[in-house]
């Protein structure tokens, strides 16, 4: 069954995003992975465009768009040439680290750091994953001490998206390790500042032209302006910035998996062997009207937490749900996806193969989905 | 993630209904498994209360009530307490043999049958599937053939549910074998006609209280008025029955699973062993979270449904898709649910235990999901 | 690929057990479901087939054949007619009940007991779980306490299996609550013994010839003779039965999902839909060919477990494995089995209806599946 | 449990596999991903160490091992240190090339050819797949006209293995379109033989050392001494070696999943999260115990059939079972071993990563595993 998600409006937008990703996206793929790296350029195209910081009110130059269709609308368009990393890059400045400026950066801050988010100038990033703490936060062990009118910020990050691009990061560090969960603060550190360095490139199973990477702070003098909302709030900030963040991934889970499923569906009805169209045959197709199946039921889900996300009422545990579900069967459905394309499903030309090695790492980010089996359990026994 | 599905008024009838089910089936339901029967009397407070028949027009005795809801409503209400004989009975009256005559009935039959529904006093069974041709309704050799202002009825249908107590029976038969799928017609029997006789209630894996059975025509002289709708057009009004039928089994499916998560959610949370709460072990844990994302996420898309069939648009592939999707979650639900309840699970007495047995059937009648698969894969391929 | 297991000798056995089955339990099935009880004169005439008590020494009246692949064979032709309560009770006796006597009954004791088990005169009965605690063995509460040379047994014991007919019964009882797991011992409790009283047979989901009950024990005054093994052991014993236990279960499995796949090829081979047989539809043969494939994987698995068994090194942590493999196999064997009889996989006269019914606490007793897990799971960390 | 296949001659050469892939493998994995190319040195140290051509007959240079026990030796080291690529090009020419030539092939050709594949200067490849044909070989279009003492070849092949180094090339033609499955031919053709060149290096997902490639063939004069066996005989001799090359991708999956599955149960043993290791959490160790027990499992059933296949028994369709079996279950303990490593699983430097990019192939060549369904499928019905 047909989403009934979206309207005019939003139809209307999907062509100009449409017209952006065919001129800009599609013609740069190959390169942007071959450089693991996407060109600024393309963010300032996209910015002039309107594809960026949507929800940022007028008053710092964005359109105010908070209506999260509209971002719907972007992660479909993006997910249907396959550009995960630009999804992805798009996602964590748009879903991610605009959330945490609109809801605790206070006017000045907003002033400095949102009118880049609009126009492509600035690229964001959030820094809290480190080498030996994934999912367990309070686990973390970089330190800010305060100093005078600054944070003196050491340790290091890892796994982070847009790390060698990024303008403006947000880092999640220990100010005050007695205070349990209540010890934790946000950062904003800006290129340039001494002390800030960048890793290597990971080399990464796919999304290749995404810069994950790793970063360094060593002494780094963080001014007072920069903390972000209240000292000793970062673990509840973080908390409460999930639920739009998985969100946001699910939904590119989504949209991949119903894009994947169309390409499948056109190779099978072309592809001939044994004298028929392959997707012809009851043993593909028995697995192909299950999976279809899965997409549309689960698109009905998600469009349900996105009507909840606009009225401001999803709540972590069905975001938790939502990435868990579409993360899940996008997996499955790229599986299944190269397996019936044979031997071309192993051919890196095929977007289907590219979503295979692009798309193994949604499981795992914004929270392994063990985690979200746990948040969700955990919910159960309380209710 | 709750249903936003129902409101102000379903929730009233809600009240009604739950009120009838406490008082009047849940002290029944083993009387009426081993009976291998539910009472009249039953069907007829039923009546009474406004619980049958909702879809019958005003003209005709009934609230005419066309807000699929109601009918949601009365599942999930039947479904809470395990009922599942009593829901496939009142199923197959509302959503089925009523559905038919609703659509292909004419106005003087309408007057004849349609206020028994209302009331109760008429239980309605459909006779399709034979002991030689299962979901190929083509493959039938029951037939009729024209006699005067007579129909001489010939043959035999298995697997009928309310064989034992159905007072009007369709009957789908064979009126003119070289005419392909225009060669069917059906056909109301009414009990009392010469030739028609019941046999044996079968006795089945589970639905105890459902006298299915199997049904014989020998010579049976069906008056023309009798007729249901065009002679000839038989197949195409099954055909245009399906989407109900299919969507009454998925909601069926999915307040049992519903109805089934919550016993079980119940039971591990009391259950004590190894010094804990078993619901608290992470490895039940993980699998509890993963079905009732699965019952959320399938819940969604049932709405989905409801609401377009509200609105007169919902396709047989889609229902299809309900039907398969919501039968398989109850199934895995319900395998589930046994196993948490460890040797519990496996005594009568416990209502998952019944569940275990009753649902069984739902992945099998109304079309098996082999062919809801091959139902969806060729809607694929035409796509 | 067909299992390498039997030899010569063990396919003449199986003559002979193939005779017993086919003449005193095919046509006694039906009157053992309606009955709730297998009669007496079966057990004596198995007996005098040579089919009990295999593994009782020559000085003791029986036959001293410790190749276990003996019981294979018995397993497999009960498993080939779905014979499933005759199977748990024999396995009762020779893999669980007689086990605890040949490792642990002193000479005096094995006299008295062990001839009963070959002549079929003695049905035994194993009593450890309690209504508060299943798997769960160490939360039992059934005391036993010294009084001179007796002791006194109170407590209640629950899903017992021959729990009706037993006239030996091996109880797990705490004789020293401050000794942790060193304070249970097993006590033999005997037909007649005042205080022993036997409740109703349970209302199971399916196995309903096996008379499953609940027992009482009120001040029942046990000899010390009839004490097993050393006191303060129990908790031991039961450790070191459980590999034979497991893998009687693993092997009652096996034979059940191959019995089961034939019966379900056979049907496919001869049921007719569309014009062709259905097990031509490459939609049912995809699955079939699995659960083909599973069915002779496994085999392969459970041979070598029993092999080990022969050589005496079969260890509880593969015996668990050969439990939760085999039982989970026979589950979805069995559940397809089902669904590819179409409606007659409902009705109770096909024999895959049974074993859906039958099979279903596979999966729990002799250990929960979830059990097997956690000991796989803790394994896995050790090594 | 254990496998038990392997006895001390052959753990003493596994001495020297070990020796050889830790000194001449371990080192140059990286470099051979990023040259995409394995150096023929590796191939000629191997020669020298007794790891190729272990079935040549002495009295063509080789050792005349013909217990495929040693195979397995050497799969099994080579998959202990994921070198994917070095195993199936190994494998192409043991278990595949060198089966052709052993089988087919007259005196002396044997004397031409064999003596290369023991000293490892002789890489072998088949040529079976094209472009328009994957597993429906019988849609190929190759096509070899007789012309006096040679045969001109024509036609285009893809997805080969060892594409760009190897020497040998034998190559399915089709000699007699009119001969239905009697008409096609295999040739050996030569590195250096005019029209015959290579494409560029097929850009995969994964096995990046693999120098899989398309071939061409140009009006290629095979000499009548490279047909190899019998005209007509080539669909014949295809279907005869299937057994082998399917048993060798069975063993290649089978010994990946054992060492994956080390791999991950070392690293959750060491990971630290949520003040635990992760391997400790019941949530991952349920999963740990089902992939541990269907390795073992598996296991079982593919030394059944390498035993079968020493005795020169093993079935295609017991070949067939094994492939399917043993690649799936790759699959899924791979997928679960990137899962558990988190956010290092993504990492390329983390064996599971590579082996997650390297395996995909596994489901798919060698006959995806849809066909060895249907040749499961089809053999069910026979029997």
């Amino acid at each position: 069954m047909k989403s009934d998600l979206l309207e005019e409006d939003h139809e209307l937008f999907r062509d100009s995003v449409r017209a952006f990703v065919d001129r800009y996206v599609v013609p740069n793929l190959e390169k942007w992975d071959a450089d693991r790296l996407i060109d600024r350029q393309t963010w300032l195209t996209a910015g002039k465009q309107g594809l960026l910081g949507l929800a940022v009110p007028e008053e710092y130059g964005g359109p105010g768009e908070t209506d999260y269709r509209f971002r719907v609308v972007i992660q479909s368009e993006i997910a249907r040439v396959g550009a995960s990393a630009l999804q992805s890059g798009f996602s964590t400045n748009d879903d991610i680290v605009l959330n945490y400026l609109l809801r605790h950066a206070n006017d000045e801050q907003k002033r400095r750091w949102l009118p880049g988010f609009v126009t492509g100038e600035t690229i964001g990033a959030i820094a809290m994953t480190e080498p030996g703490a994934g999912s367990d936060l309070r686990g973390i062990t970089a330190t800010a001490v305060r100093d005078g009118d600054h944070w003196i910020l050491n340790g290091s990050k890892t796994f982070i998206t847009s790390g060698i691009l990024a303008d403006l990061v947000i880092v999640f560090a220990k100010t005050d390790p007695a205070a349990g969960s209540r010890g934790f603060s946000l950062f904003v550190v800006e290129e340039g500042m001494p002390g800030f360095t960048r890793g290597r490139k990971l080399d990464k199973v796919g999304l290749h032209a995404q810069d994950t990477a790793e970063l360094f702070f060593e002494d780094v003098r963080v001014p007072q302006e920069n903390l972000l909302g209240e000292e000793g709030a970062g673990f509840a900030y973080l908390m409460q910035s999930l639920p739009l963040e998985r969100l946001g991934i699910a939904i590119a889970a989504q949209t991949s998996a119903e894009a994947v499923m169309g390409w499948t569906l056109d190779y099978v009805k072309e592809r001939t062997a044994f004298g028929k169209k392959i997707g012809e045959f009851q043993g593909l197709g028995f697995t192909l009207a299950e999976l279809q199946t899965a997409v549309e039921v689960s698109r009905a889900y998600i469009d349900r937490c996105v009507r909840e996300y606009n009225k401001g009422t999803l709540s972590a545990v069905d975001a938790s749900k939502a990435k868990l579900w579409a993360t899940e069967l996008q997996g499955r459905v790229i599986d299944a996806g190269v397996q019936f394309h044979g031997g071309y499903g192993y051919m890196m030309e095929y977007p289907v193969a590219k979503a295979f090695i692009d798309a193994r790492i949604q499981r795992i980010y914004g929270g392994t989905n063990e985690i979200m089996k746990e948040i969700i359990h955990r919910d159960l026994l309380k209710s």
